[in-house]
């Protein structure tokens, strides 16, 4: 107690870590109760055992008849899942020597909850740390690996600065060469894309360009991401003026830097806008506003991209390395060609044009589709007093948003989830470990408790005449959104509008449009003021053709879907996203994109990639990208 | 492993909050260890037991003959600390019927070490609940109280939107009503200071008014922040160009929103001028630049204040019943009255003047003063090529920033404190728990050390003529800084060129300014084309003395300083920061500032004060400020 003999915070200090401690005398540590006797341990030592014997059809025998290896990265250099005892050979046979994996350790105690034990591990290769999640199953008496998710985190020398090895910032000493950071940021701005060229050229700066940007920008590689608006976050401004995200905060935290714990569950468009802004400030992302790009050409013999684009009216010609379509993952709008459009005297347009409902009070304004757009869109018109009609062409799948959050996405992404230590990082990982080939199972019963849970609100919407699906075999919206990005609305109220006549509602066909009505297949008219074609989007290949040529659109081929032999996603089975965030049939192009929480963990492994050829690392693909259909 | 009967989730649940695996077949909670066998809970229990019966001699009792109970607003409606049995008993009987004491519980396990046990609790009051930091030693062979913090962290029925209560963003259903978020926030701005007035009104937009401004904002109290730049974050982009914050990143996040991982140690000033920026608007803190208060006047009838604005030109008057001067804690910039300052030809300015070096590249420069302005000032200057003199009135205290970090702040703001699970939280509470009557103790060894490990370098500084001290009792820079917030410097490279000779050293007070130079008492004539005057600033109260008038001024007499008979720091002993964050003798004028980690932590009581104000919640004050110094 006296200053003479002790730090002042000595009496305070937090124990160690891995330390509990037990009554008052007795201290355990956690990390020695993983040891030896943990089984996920044990299949580990094993696994890396066979690895490094190079001994492959051992390693493959510890998987189960039945079982899945997901690799981000780390081995494939791809995204790509491997199924049963041949796909791990077949993965092992083209990996193993290059990948020399070893290090596999647990991070935690594993656990173990009916019949599957699951465990965090992490583990080197030749390049890189990785991290990853294994579940054991018995078989045979024998625990075996039933799924295993191996991901890439960083490439050894090539750490972020972050944490322990955040920049200093401040620069200490005497200088007289000294340039601040303020000027630094100056000299960059005015030479990048003129005198300095972009390795990587992003074009499209919402959340997903944003997110690769700042990730880019972390690493070290140098970047550019160029957008059409005139702000960062205007891709979100520019929308109808009630839109909130139907994602909830947990879902959609941005890399380094998590919403504040007073942000709102379903954040308003605008707050999400002024987000984006600031975080593409902060994250110092290099961003070009007011920008379009309008036509690239690859050529082989110089390994670059030539790209033209006109920034606030003047014509660059950027050279990147590598060129990312960040331009919305759900591709071009989809714009019906419908008999007398040039004849209709109201107003028409896609959803993604629609300006909002303020000019529509007291106007007949009919919306053609029934999925998200055209609910929140027909919502906005009914609030601002306008007669409105949605065109129901096809069976939709609505789920309300609460029990959405809480049965679909609560287990992972809530203040449940995170008092429960599933950090955002974590729920990442689980979301991702999960195979594609399979989920379906695991969602089926969560929609049939959401059934249940809102059976009276489906009764009135079928009462209503409105056509709903649960997804082709019920899993749901969330494998809809994975297998073809539409089909279904997340209700956040407009649903009731339908089911009560709020909203009138016609089913069918278009067959043309008069001067002032739609016309239906069955002869229906419905006269009207407004037209908007709420009928969706296209593959993000269309991006492709418009920017680069059909005969790359054509050689990339269909992007998103998991060839699930599925409505609108055709098989075979691909068993990972068509093209996303992974080398394509075109040399150095890539596609990025997704909702936040996909722009958020997956523009992590584009960005390792490109930093990997930012770097000079060799990254043989495991697997490249089959191509079945074109859109 | 089939859908029909899990959860897809269910596997890879997290374990309950406090539950530790031990091997694979035990399982302990480590709650249960806390129990009536941890030492601290005994205390507590019987301390609650003391209080709930109204036996004050018997809660004095169960602390230590010296022992110290701080409360930061929870019993006390107050900042202060009460010393010995005496001073318990005293506080004890003025404020135990209301507060009404109880439910004090461990949040943690309790630790002991060096006779010490530390132990973090919860308790509550009759209007809210608070968090405490217990220390206990033994004395009789009982185990007493030896500090004892109680803060105030809510008030019951007025909790903070966030996390489980955070808004829901999204309006869901349908309603004709409906008004958005961007709707919502451009009335306010159009109401807000015309026929809205704003119940507190914070004088100053820098760290200290913005997080504030944010507390108040998360509790629903109606403020306005007022600056007079241009943009939030102008308080730091103003000043010289190679400033960067001396504190480091851990101990200057805000509330609510940490800097990310990759955020610089040492921040550029024009980084944390647009994070302000930024932080300002993700927070929505009612912010008005370019705005400047011209005249308060407080009205006792009313119970408001009368307030004169300038707002781009414009004069408003506000009514706000709150006023809080968030100014600046170093106060009134102090410029000296020097014969022949009319007759000089030079630039002159003081520190918080001066625009940077970039004018005087081959000038003849004179800064008076040595402390941190001076030395940052000197170093800019000798940077951009000009001849450097500083002038030395009085003797400085430096340490280096690596040392001060490692040593000083480590234990608490340091990836290694986060590592061994010191959150920036808990930190805050450590650091305000050890009594300002003794920390001077607790302080000299770290300085001992320092000066051990840079001894080389402070036997240079010697050679160089440099005047070093250590304070009046070798506790260093922390102390310096609550005792008089002045008299250091925090090298960061600057005091080498003093060592060596590039910035040359005079010393002695100035006599008079000729037309070319500054002109020493013993006769040292200094040619100059700049003289600087980096000569500190006056007491805070010299800001309500221009606002309001000298009398209140007085009133409220001098801001910050504990009272430590120091060199300005005159006794008597006070025991906290005078007037800084708690009532004054002014009725509802209050002082905010300090650095980021003040302002971040000191917030909270400062918005919870008034947040009772606001509802109605009496807060008899305890100990209300005695004033025995005007400046």
């Amino acid at each position: 107690m006296t200053g003479a003999t002790c730090n002042w915070l000595q009496p305070f200090r937090a124990s160690p870590r891995g330390r509990v401690l037990v009554g008052m005398t007795q201290t355990l540590d956690t990390l020695v109760v993983t040891g030896p006797t943990d089984p996920a341990s044990t299949w580990l030592a094993g696994f890396e055992a066979a690895l490094t014997a190079r001994d492959i059809p051992r390693a493959a025998a510890m998987f189960a008849t039945t079982s899945f290896w997901r690799d981000l990265v780390s081995f494939s250099w791809n995204i790509t899942t491997v199924e049963n005892r041949d796909g791990v050979t077949d993965l092992l046979e083209h990996t193993l020597d290059r990948v020399d994996p070893r290090g596999f350790t647990l991070t935690e105690p594993s656990e173990t909850a009916d019949g599957v034990t699951t465990a965090w591990f992490d583990f080197a290769t030749s390049v890189g740390r990785g991290h990853g999640l294994l579940r054991l199953v018995e078989e045979d008496g024998e625990p075996r690996a039933w799924t295993f998710l191996t991901t890439l985190q960083e490439l050894t020398g090539h750490e972020e600065p972050r944490g322990v090895r955040r920049p200093k910032g401040a620069e200490h000493g005497a200088n007289r060469d000294r340039v601040t950071w303020a000027e630094r940021r100056a000299r960059e701005a005015e030479t990048l894309g003129r005198t300095e060229q972009p390795e990587v050229l992003v074009v499209g700066g919402g959340q997903g360009g944003i997110a690769l940007g700042a990730r880019l920008r972390q690493l070290g590689v140098p970047a550019l991401v160029i957008d059409k608006h005139a702000r960062p976050g205007d891709q979100w401004r520019g929308r109808y003026k009630s839109l909130c995200l139907h994602d909830p905060v947990w879902y959609d935290h941005l890399p380094y830097l998590k919403f504040p714990d007073n942000w709102p569950v379903f954040a308003p468009k605008d707050k999400i806008g002024d987000w984006l802004e600031f975080y593409t400030q902060v994250m110092e992302v290099p961003y070009w506003s007011s920008t379009v790009a309008t036509k690239a050409t690859w050529s082989p013999e110089r390994q670059e991209w030539t790209v033209e684009v006109e920034k606030d009216g003047e014509t660059l010609v950027l050279r990147p390395k590598q060129l990312v379509l960040a331009t919305g993952m759900s591709g071009k709008p989809n714009i019906p060609d419908i008999p007398g459009m040039d004849v209709f005297r109201g107003d028409q347009h896609h959803s993604s044009q629609h300006p909002g409902p303020d000019a529509y009070a007291g106007k007949r304004c009919v919306v053609i589709g029934s999925n998200n757009s055209a609910f929140d869109i027909c919502g906005a018109l009914w609030e601002h007093g306008a007669d409105v009609t949605m065109v129901q062409r096809s069976s939709t799948h609505i789920v309300k948003s609460d029990s959405l959050m809480e049965i679909g996405l609560g287990d992972l992404y809530s203040e449940r989830a995170l008092a429960a230590g599933v950090t955002t990082e974590k729920a990442d990982l689980i979301f991702a470990s999960l195979p594609y080939r399979i989920m379906h199972e695991f969602q089926i019963p969560l929609y049939e408790q959401m059934k249940e849970r809102d059976a009276d609100f489906y009764e009135r919407l079928e009462k209503a005449g409105f056509w709903h699906d649960w997804g082709d075999d019920g899993s749901g919206l969330f494998m809809k959104y994975l297998r073809r990005g539409s089909g279904y609305y997340i209700d956040v109220g407009s649903a009731d509008l339908v089911a009560n006549g709020d909203v009138k509602l016609a089913h069918g066909q278009v067959s043309r449009l008069t001067e002032d009505a739609v016309v239906l297949e069955d002869g229906t008219e419905l006269p009207a003021d407004l037209v908007v074609y709420a009928t969706g989007y296209g593959s993000m290949n269309g991006w492709a053709a418009d920017l680069i040529s059909q005969e790359v659109a054509d050689k990339v081929g269909k992007v998103w879907g998991l060839g699930s032999d599925t409505t609108k996603d055709p098989g075979p089975w691909e068993g990972e996203q068509r093209n996303m965030w992974k080398p394509t049939q075109q040399e150095n192009l890539w596609f990025m994109g997704g909702n936040l929480h996909q722009s958020r963990h997956y523009s992590l492994y584009l960005a390792l990639q490109l930093k990997a050829r930012h770097e000079g690392i060799p990254t043989p693909v495991y697997r490249l990208q089959e191509v079945h259909h074109l859109s």
